[in-house]
């Protein structure tokens, strides 16, 4: 599997793929970028100019859930989608529910600029936002409920995405140990060498926030 | 496959599903509802509110990714997801960009009230909103080039999913006959017997601007 490359920013959702590749046992190499400072190489790599984005073999594939399901599909060993049309389903709408609703607020509540120049706008879109964030992150904790791990009967590519969220909710100074669940499921997480192993490797926020509340 | 049910508001993106299950071959049943006036039977069935969703002998599937995947992949023969994991990967690719994307613009300039209840921020959420809308529509073309179908080699999900950003550009005021590979294929959507049965079956706003511009 030489010639699989991720892209990540620091603190980025492309930390889900990272925790990915790491618990894959896949080779891959993680390209570091500053969306800020190398975005006109970048967009040599990715003419949309976000990550995450995976090549392979010169490739370019973009979209979170598509290049997890990806990953877990070149790793069939590792177990990192469930077997089973019902279960794989139901973790495809959880990380479609990921990217088109909760990372959606997110961006809402810190990147306004994105939806709106008008700075007066900018600031009711964070104040509308960040209650709805809010909820969001409650429904995180029911959906994940009695279970271990949100990709199923056991750790899946789903979880790691599920991570970037909790370690943004830090971030933005929601009360995540108020979410008892999520809480425990997020120690859980960070007692996986991979999971440890990826966020070091990411050394930015989401590496600060998560290892402070470890 | 009795015990196959879609909720579906007609002009809204349930569409992309009720073109998969007609494509599909399967057997199933669609539920016309009104969110507007239905809300509080419809929160029985889905505690989100929200359309698609799938229900399989009492099994709620949400989110129109995870929902098309599941018919597809119920009904091999159709063909509706190619075959091969780099271009089923592509085809996720492009429907998780068509939901966290292009959706999202089109939420913002058509119902900006579920971003802020202020009035000006709202009318500044258009504004922004309808030129980025509009690039959305041109990468759609980008995106077909010089393809016959967003699905892949052949006719799939992806199509019927692409096809109600057609008809919310046509209700939205964009000049889509300006998009001449996305008209052509548009066309070509309309000239199959499963997508006018689905789009009839509508009968809402997709329905009478899509019929109107055969």
């Amino acid at each position: 599997m030489s010639g699989l490359t991720l892209y990540h920013h620091k603190g980025a959702c492309s930390l889900a793929p990272l925790i990915a590749l790491e618990e894959s046992g896949l080779d891959y190499s993680v390209e570091i970028i500053n969306l800020a400072t190398d975005r006109p190489g970048y967009l040599k790599v990715n003419p949309a100019g976000k990550v995450p984005a995976l090549v392979l073999d010169g490739e370019l594939l973009t979209e979170n859930l598509a290049i997890l399901y990806r990953i877990a599909s070149l790793a069939p060993a590792a177990g990192l989608l469930p077997s089973g049309l019902e279960e794989t389903s139901r973790t495809l709408s959880l990380m479609a529910w990921f990217g088109s609703t909760v990372h959606i607020l997110r961006r809402q509540i810190r990147m306004p600029l994105r939806f709106t120049p008008d700075a007066d706008a900018q600031a009711k879109l964070v104040e509308a936002g960040r209650p709805k964030m809010w909820e969001a992150l409650l429904e995180m904790e029911a959906r994940l409920g009695e279970r271990e791990w949100f990709g199923g009967r056991a750790f899946g590519v789903a979880d790691g995405y599920a991570l970037v969220f909790y370690g943004w909710g830090l971030n933005d100074g929601f009360p995540m140990e108020e979410l008892e669940k999520l809480t425990t499921w997020k120690d859980r997480m960070l007692s996986r060498p991979a999971v440890l192993h990826a966020i070091r490797n990411d050394a930015g926020v989401l590496h600060d926030k998560l290892e402070a509340a470890a």
